[in-house]
């Protein structure tokens, strides 16, 4: 079927929201730990984190206007810390719940039934659960005037997470480690390998390695 | 185990580019048809795809600096269309194989084998092996000077797929459509669905739907 520019337009709301977001495939899952004004730690989920670059290792994400994530960006902005954790199947269901409209002042953690974990010498709080955590320090908010969103980049600055879950050449498999993936707003995935292939060139056929 | 900031500056080149590529988990992998200068078409592969929003549909690509992507978000400038392509287990090498670096005024679809698919009033390709397949016009170019990468975010203005893909509710099916995702630069991977569950709220556990 053919869907046009004016039946998008014309599509009551949430049909139009549940197709927009499901519409470009699998994203990335994070929930994102921040620590608000009054010391109480944040959690999200979010479906919108971008690879930026490696060098320096930059991770991007996109917060809506006025959403639930207010209270993740204004800490972010506060503190210029935050931390994101991969979801796997065993709380993905604690983790869809941080998505709930929960006031200021209350902490995800504690309301949706998952553990904070801190290290020496950075403030926002990890995600004990996950088995790949990030740290990130703010390095630069990017206001997108066209739909009043913003691109949040950050710097990596610690990773945990088992050794074993990282090849000889760096790659991180993700099966291992159990992540899962999203599709729309609700729709969770577990993945399973299919293949790496090699570096592509130019008139060679590329190889599974 | 613990990877620190220092020990990420001072990784071997290849091995922190998949490290931070794969940091993040499962990508949204698209082919992005456009129109070269001299009239041939130009097709490129991107794990950097972000939902920005649903009314107006928008959504977000990030261009690295200086890599293939070049002809691409030229292409695109000058144009102001393009297409967005889902990927299967049917045509991913093929899908791969057009991150070669193919000098410009070559096709990625001839040199790798898919095929070009035209609609009425719409100058970019689609790809006609795919399931999902997305016109967008551009709307703005952001630069992101930080590490001299660009979001280009385009509107999507026409959507073709089989309409069995799409739920009742507009969500699209992406194991049906056979979407594949991709880790770090060149791990693919399958995905099979875990579970919907409900609009979270405060106080009210989730229920799969």
């Amino acid at each position: 079927m053919d869907i046009t520019s004016l039946s998008i337009s014309q599509m009551e709301r949430s049909y139009r929201t549940s197709l927009i977001n499901s519409l470009n495939g699998y994203k990335c899952l994070q929930l994102i730990g921040t620590t608000g004004k009054d010391g109480h730690s944040n959690l999200g989920l979010f479906s919108s984190v971008v690879h930026l670059g490696s060098s320096p290792a930059l991770l991007g994400v996109v917060f809506r206007p006025k959403s639930q994530s207010h209270d993740t960006l204004s800490n972010i902005e506060r503190t210029g810390t935050y931390t994101m954790n991969n979801v796997t199947q065993d709380f993905f269901e604690q983790a869809h719940q941080t998505s709930a409209r929960y006031e200021s002042g209350f902490s995800e953690f504690v309301e949706c039934g998952l553990t904070e974990l801190f290290i020496p010498g950075f403030d926002a709080p990890f995600v004990a659960e996950s088995t790949i955590r990030i740290a990130l320090n703010l390095r630069e908010i990017l206001p997108i005037s066209i739909n009043n969103t913003t691109l949040v980049i950050g710097e990596v600055v610690h990773i945990s997470m088992n050794s074993q879950f990282i090849a000889k050449d760096g790659l991180i498999d993700h099966e291992k480690a159990g992540t899962l993936t999203v599709s729309g707003l609700d729709s969770y995935y577990t993945a399973r390998h299919l293949a790496r292939l090699s570096y592509a060139k130019p008139g060679i056929p590329t190889e599974r390695i």
